[in-house]
């Protein structure tokens, strides 16, 4: 009866509510009042309406607008979309000048130009949103610089690395997020308007203008692609979705350290919750949420380039599911971001437990292969050798690498002395990964510098 | 300022806005409700909470029940979630019986109740609208048993088919669809409750009893995985998918036969739309937006088998993420399914038309083929190359097959005789067709038939 | 020049290389001669070929079979697919009887029929494969059915659960996967055959008989249906989507159970690998890879629904994509299920290890809770802020619950006996949690045994 | 049998075939030989080896690499990878120097150089094909710039464009799909290679200098990052996602197109295929194929998005699931351009079809629309409605807008004049539509010319 209850009014109501928009496309409404200032203006300009007309639809777009933002605005289902809510307003508040607006454009353009200014809007709100998370971590890296905590591969204590170095690659990963919106802005940032329904039209229209006034770099050169183009909302869905992955890895991270055999980190009930039966936890909720929106957004990716598979030029109503999967995804990622610049700033490391950790499970047999190599001249795979056979003889003996004495390294390799065991000690380990992007604590302290300056 | 605005108000508003699920759980408020009522006679039966508080609990759900009805339910989003928010407003009515309810019960697996108890009602209702689909077009078929149309391989005409058989092949695909629906049902109905936070609890519940009272099957044999399984939801998302790919391909067919150059059908304007600047246009929109919808349930089951993705056991936050798609993924499906019932019953097929491209195109030369290897008992390569011959032979002269003159076909192979023409006919060709399955008339008449019956 | 070379010599190589499935259905040869063999067979039956023809049909497909078999079959590119690779050298070896083959069939519902039995011969081995996982997991069950391990919910320690208990969670959605796999199978088993292109066919064939001698159950109801179906293969991959995300659990698991911090188990070099850098290491690949290859299957599963939306009826060459992603999903999912059964074979637990943590961090608070609500008669909610407050206080002593006197404990809430501290041990905490799949050992131990019975 | 049967050699196997990658990253061997040209000179030059070591190292791999070319190479399966097996053969060939090769070096930034030398290849080599297309379908745009065909939205005929226009809205797309691959090379050249295993190294690496020699802008900053980001071949795999999608929506043009309907292009033989059974069929099998291979496209980037999702710093084996995806993308992009590049060439529209179904329809009913507007100075939304009215009144009548009276047109609108007649026809429609990136002939030459000039 739920189910089959609404549908039984007959084919109004269904076609009703599979055609109208107005449901979530009215949260473009500040750009679409852009867009028709803009093409007013122009076409005062230009003389196909009067200054009187323009002076009254720019009257009454501000009057709607500020209807809006008050939550006063009759939105109606019947209208379909935001686009006609908004003309018909205007011609109830202004009468004749308001049906002159949409001379020279389509709702084909017109939905186009819209969105592209949303998407623009999303990708600078999002790019301070990322900048914001580099500089806690950036942050967090400076202070933390010369910190040793077991660097993992395969989850396998591998070499000591320090947990300013740690947070510094997600630095890295983010950057490249930025770079990515960066170039779906400069691609998108091109204005459809004045396509109008597929061919381009016979007024003649300032397309120059209109662009520039709604900050776009220049008009989009052909008319069918302007109003069948979606890449923008692709591009920006794929950047998204890189991103969450990266969000994801790092949440991930923050779970497994919150867990109590590893306890590398602690965070405050600001994002954590307890539970309804066991009153101990001090579940990572946020961290679980943050790792699980990468599925949101994946799955955005996804409907997205099901949707437009295949679709011949130009506009086909498939184009109207473009937008809640973007608006979604726009959301999922804002959000994820500000937990995670909360998670930054929040969380307490144990400094102590994870020096323990990344001393332990023979993390510097590196060093000690290097040091073969280096001091010995023996062939890196030769020198990977003899340290193997020298962690199989510290296992068996229960000790660490520097728990073997001199005598007993020296039965494997008669070249090493005593100097080994300086290299064998965690500090010492990063202090000589002094290579360029290596965990070297002066490195560290290097990059750190270089993003907080660069970031402001 | 949108973007960075909300968060300023610090990590309070982040947590909250990251970690509420109100927004959209509270759509399972009947099967919290229903949960709650089976758990509390239980726990009565048992003497685990008093008979005068069971009272007071059931008569505070109902009155619950109602205000949600009635749209007066006071929702808070510092509740998080439908469980608390009922479980409060119980408290708030009835005092301490209501904390009691959730004895024995953790919040994992009375969510996991509720999701399930869910996903059945959805099943329910969109059975019976598949059913109604089905209904539908075994109508359609029965009218059109007989009704000659190109039968397209590659969207080339291939050969000659009847409208109703091809009705036909989506009451096949439908009924898979019901099938598998039937399948998830079956296997999600086994109750999670009693499963309690992960471990089983220490009370003595009765878990067959509330099963019961819920309609489920049976109780989950293993409380680990009854608090982490989200089987049921993907199985449902999976079922959907392939459902709305069915769809799709109906969808893309109605749009094709709707464009000027084939015209095999029309839609009337409950189905279709104008243009704002186009009046002459009778868009297919309906059937466009069917044909999109795939995206969104692809786009649902990805996310949800990527949140699902390397969870450990048991419950983890991420799997809050797992209503959300299954929600939008279920509207999708109806509101589709709706949309599709209303156009096959709304569509006026151009028979006329339809038999015209039917025969052209040398779409019988398959039968031809067929009369060599069974009336001269060539073997069907050979045969295969004959026609091909004779096909190019027509071609050359512009006509059909039956515009061969039997000379002309003799002289590519000497045995055709005059009864050759009578099977490169339209009628002749479908008529023929009578292996089981077959597009024979009385074929598909009969399989109309039977689905009709079958269908109520 | 690797890329712009290949394709310099023109057309004929683009279209051969776009166009050709011979390099991949090949894999198909087995399921084609059995195809081809009910098929002649059938076609003797009717008269439709000889007994003659049929006896050289049946030799010389037996004798290609032992050629592929051998390695000897020299297949050709320009003869596109299995198929035509087989029917031309079956021509070849027997002259005239093998173009008669091809008798009232197509290549539509030939490839449909292999693909049928391929999946259906892949679903057949990997049931076997998850039987043996679960056997594998059962034995394991049955020997750890009371040793406990922190159960985890969040990865935050919640309650102790025994590990028998935790990898019985696995049999219990192995089993659905088994599920799945026989429902899949169960509505695939229909036989296209004589579904010809798309309409059917004017000979008389016996399509029950064709159906009998592949071991389908019956023939496919709809030609156009049977043609353009693929429902079957889409099936399958959401089965091993579903299944390769368990599988993902349990290998993110076993990661994260041989970190250094965890430790929890041991893989033996058998499953493990060293590194070239450091010699100490013993990476869980075969677990990453495990993890990984969901990835892979959730790309075959979005491939194929991608594939088939839109499509008109009846077959389009794009559906010659079908089978890549099955096949390369099937090789994934059985490598995944050979590498699981392998290390729950192989990995040791340190049940020492497991048990220490199982009682750290407060893991007996519910049971504490539960005993206030059972003994004294509190209400949930109220003996959950009890505890809270308990939990509170022991932290701050920095004991566990047991640790505090029975007058700190009083002090919070007067009711409380001595008799509390033996529901606060990890053994009576297991040991409580009798309800039906509660995690009591003498529950788990019941469970294990139940599944070794059935699973032979 | 063939399931169980191949594991029941035991682990060994198990392990060898779910860990070896040497079946597909044999395809980077240019790359990897590379990579150790530039590591060796670099190590020689810092003293770290002898130049009579370097000397060798760089003969053997020259040699190495005339093996590989030759198909000569002994690949080892036991050995693992093409990294293993291109260093064991170089020891065998010319002894402890080749042991010396891997000095500073892991296989984590040996393979992370590997890869991202592989993708900037398939970048280059995909950015040529693509301009290639580009070039073929400016060339037929600038031969067909004044030709009407019917511009469609929801495949109803709209407006009337040229097909030249039509063709060069896929220019655009395809030079946008250029973009994103000039970005994600840019973004993708850095050199990870001295990252070593994750933490950087001890020895004084000149990773300037490696870098300078592969060709890349620059060292990656920071190891852990370097070793465990695979973002270029995610965003390889999106920029694929949406140049497939491109590609997919010519295809389904070119299906249509070649319909029996429709009718407007023909392929030769060199693109399509013939049927089995059906003699007469003309197959586009190459668009159709196409058309799919967004399937696989979309499904490659989902497998690695879900591959990397929650994967812990730093390399993880989970990783070595990101070649497959990427390898099989590339081929299948690089196959649908060269089958596009090709049709594009090939197909001979048949434009006096097209130009008949871009005049019929009432197509330019938009241009009384605007006429009505920029004459009458009605307001648009009136000049709407006028213009239905006369859409209904030429409908009910059976002729087009043209074939309607002067005095019929009055009495909907007075001020019409005998002018109307002169914007009614298809030529007047295209010829008027000068805005910029309208579909006017000499607009439509003008950005032809512009693309074969910028292409060279």
């Amino acid at each position: 009866m739920q189910w089959g209850g609404r549908f039984a009014a007959g084919p109004s109501v269904v076609m009703q509510e599979i055609n109208a928009s107005i449901g979530f496309d009215r949260k473009m409404w500040r750009q679409d009042i852009r867009g028709s200032l803009a093409h007013a203006a122009m076409l005062a300009k230009l003389g196909i309406i009067t200054a009187q007309d323009e002076t009254g639809i720019r009257s009454g777009l501000e009057a709607i607008a500020a209807e809006i933002d008050a939550g006063r605005f009759p939105f109606e289902e019947t209208l379909e979309d935001i686009h006609m809510n908004i003309e018909a307003r205007l011609t109830e508040r202004i009468g004749e000048a308001g049906k002159r607006l949409h001379t020279g454009r389509s709702r084909n353009d017109q939905v186009a130009t819209d969105f592209r200014l949303w998407v623009r809007d999303a990708i600078d709100g999002l790019d301070a949103q990322i900048a914001d998370v580099m500089r806690a971590l950036a942050d967090r890296a400076a202070d933390h610089a010369a910190d040793p905590m077991p660097g993992f591969t395969h989850l396998q204590t591998a070499q000591p690395v320090t947990f300013g170095h740690h947070l510094l690659a997600y630095v890295e990963m983010l950057a490249r997020d930025r770079g990515r919106l960066a170039d779906c802005r400069r691609r998108l940032n091109e204005s459809p308007l004045g396509s109008a329904a597929l061919a381009g039209t016979s007024f003649p229209l300032d397309r120059d203008m209109t662009a520039r006034l709604m900050g776009f770099d220049r008009p989009t050169a052909n008319s069918l692609d302007a109003v069948s183009d979606r890449d923008f909302a692709l591009e920006f869905l794929a950047a998204a979705a890189i991103s969450a992955m990266h969000l994801s890895r790092f949440a991930e991270e923050i779970v497994i350290w919150c867990s109590a055999p590893f306890r590398f980190i602690r965070l405050s009930d600001a994002f954590t919750t307890g539970s309804s039966i066991m009153p101990q936890k001090r579940n990572p909720d946020a961290a679980e949420l943050v790792r699980a929106k990468t599925g949101r957004v994946n799955g955005a990716l996804v409907a997205l380039l099901t949707v437009m598979k295949g679709l011949p030029l130009a506009y086909a109503k498939d184009m109207q599911e473009d937008k809640e999967p973007v608006f979604d995804a726009a959301d999922a990622w804002a959000l994820s971001l500000a937990a995670i610049a909360g998670m930054v700033r929040d969380m307490t490391p144990d400094t102590a437990r994870m020096r323990e950790f990344a001393g332990s499970g023979f993390a510097t047999a590196t060093d000690l292969a290097d040091w073969l190599v280096r001091v010995l001249r023996l062939p890196f795979r030769t020198a990977h050798h003899v340290t193997g056979r020298l962690v199989a003889k510290a296992e068996a003996r229960g000790v660490d690498l520097a728990g073997l004495t001199l005598a007993e390294m020296q039965a494997e390799e008669p070249g090493i002395t005593a100097d080994i065991f300086g290299v064998l000690t965690v500090e010492a380990s990063v202090a000589s990964r002094t290579s360029y992007g290596g965990t070297a604590p002066a490195n560290v302290a290097q990059q750190a510098a270089r993003w907080q300056a660069a970031l402001g």
